[in-house]
């Protein structure tokens, strides 16, 4: 049985908003491909929308240019390694990222890209095609068109307590450098 | 003495790189202003770019567009309250969410848009004008031009061990809840 449920698309921009390092699936003529993206965030409400960097010297790229489609995932700190080799081995270079890095490829529900097993949520995007920022800035948007979580750790459109260190998201800063999330606080407007 | 100092240029992106929330600060006409941003990321390393969005309704956008500068600022958990409280009121109807929000506001260098003093680091940025991008998603794409950092938080390039956990970067949820930023960690590629 999956160990994730979907997200009410309203609430989705929430797993992306606190700034996570993501990976970036798709696939495209029987090629499928993985990378990190610490440049992703939230572009809208409602529909949800993103946005992501995605170098020009990339098979993701052309993946997701051919295809108009790509999943958002975010990793976990077990996840670490493997996120920061997929984020430096290119799948021009490597046959299978995935088999490379021990990632595993899950079957997409709303598109054909992948889902990566084991994230905390993903967010499943069509392409919207704005050629000169694509060229100008690698700078794809995407509309969310499908959204789950692992109800551990996302549920009900909101985080959940992190009960288990190995259960925060990544938050790349160069090199082999990450900070894990820490802990979820609030505070309300003062009167 | 100020407690900051200024940051390479091709370091500055990773002020950013791990998704904190930010305070954009903006000044024009006799008018200064801050808002918050959960949705900013860098967009190029040298010279290096960020994207931010910017809501229609705000004073931030007309003194951004009137101006064509902006500051990204890198809040720390003290200042989670008014960071919440400049994201829901807007410069359109207080006079000064500065003094409203007790947030202080100190001279930028290379932009005339403030600081917000306190932070970890601040990112002084040039508009450039995308009208297609502002218009249809909000998004406001602009070049560092100047950084600086806290040193005690960040020097020479690289966040340093926290020390002080006052000193952690807000990294906002939704309603009144963030997380703040864990301990940092490093990992290496499997051979």
């Amino acid at each position: 049985m999956p160990d994730y449920q979907p997200v009410d698309l309203t609430k989705c921009y929430r797993l992306l908003n606190h700034g996570p390092t993501v990976l970036v699936s798709s696939a495209h003529g029987g090629r499928h491909n993985v990378m990190a993206a610490a440049w992703s965030m939230p572009l809208d409400f409602n529909p949800p929308k993103v946005a992501v960097v995605i170098d020009k010297a990339t098979l993701s790229r052309q993946l997701i240019e051919a295809s108009g489609e790509f999943v958002l995932n975010v990793p976990l700190q077990p996840q670490a390694a493997a996120v920061l080799q997929v984020g430096s081995d290119s799948g021009l270079q490597v046959a299978d990222k995935f088999a490379a890095s021990g990632l595993v490829a899950m079957s997409g529900h709303a598109v054909a890209a992948p889902h990566v097993a084991g994230c905390a949520g993903w967010l499943e995007c069509k392409l919207l095609r704005e050629p000169h920022n694509q060229q100008q800035y690698d700078l794809f948007i995407g509309e969310v068109v499908s959204a789950w979580a692992d109800p551990e750790l996302f549920a009900n459109g909101h985080w959940q307590p992190i009960l288990d260190d190995a259960k925060r998201t990544l938050h790349y800063i160069a090199g082999g450098h990450f900070f894990a999330i820490g802990d979820a606080f609030d505070v309300s407007v003062p009167d």
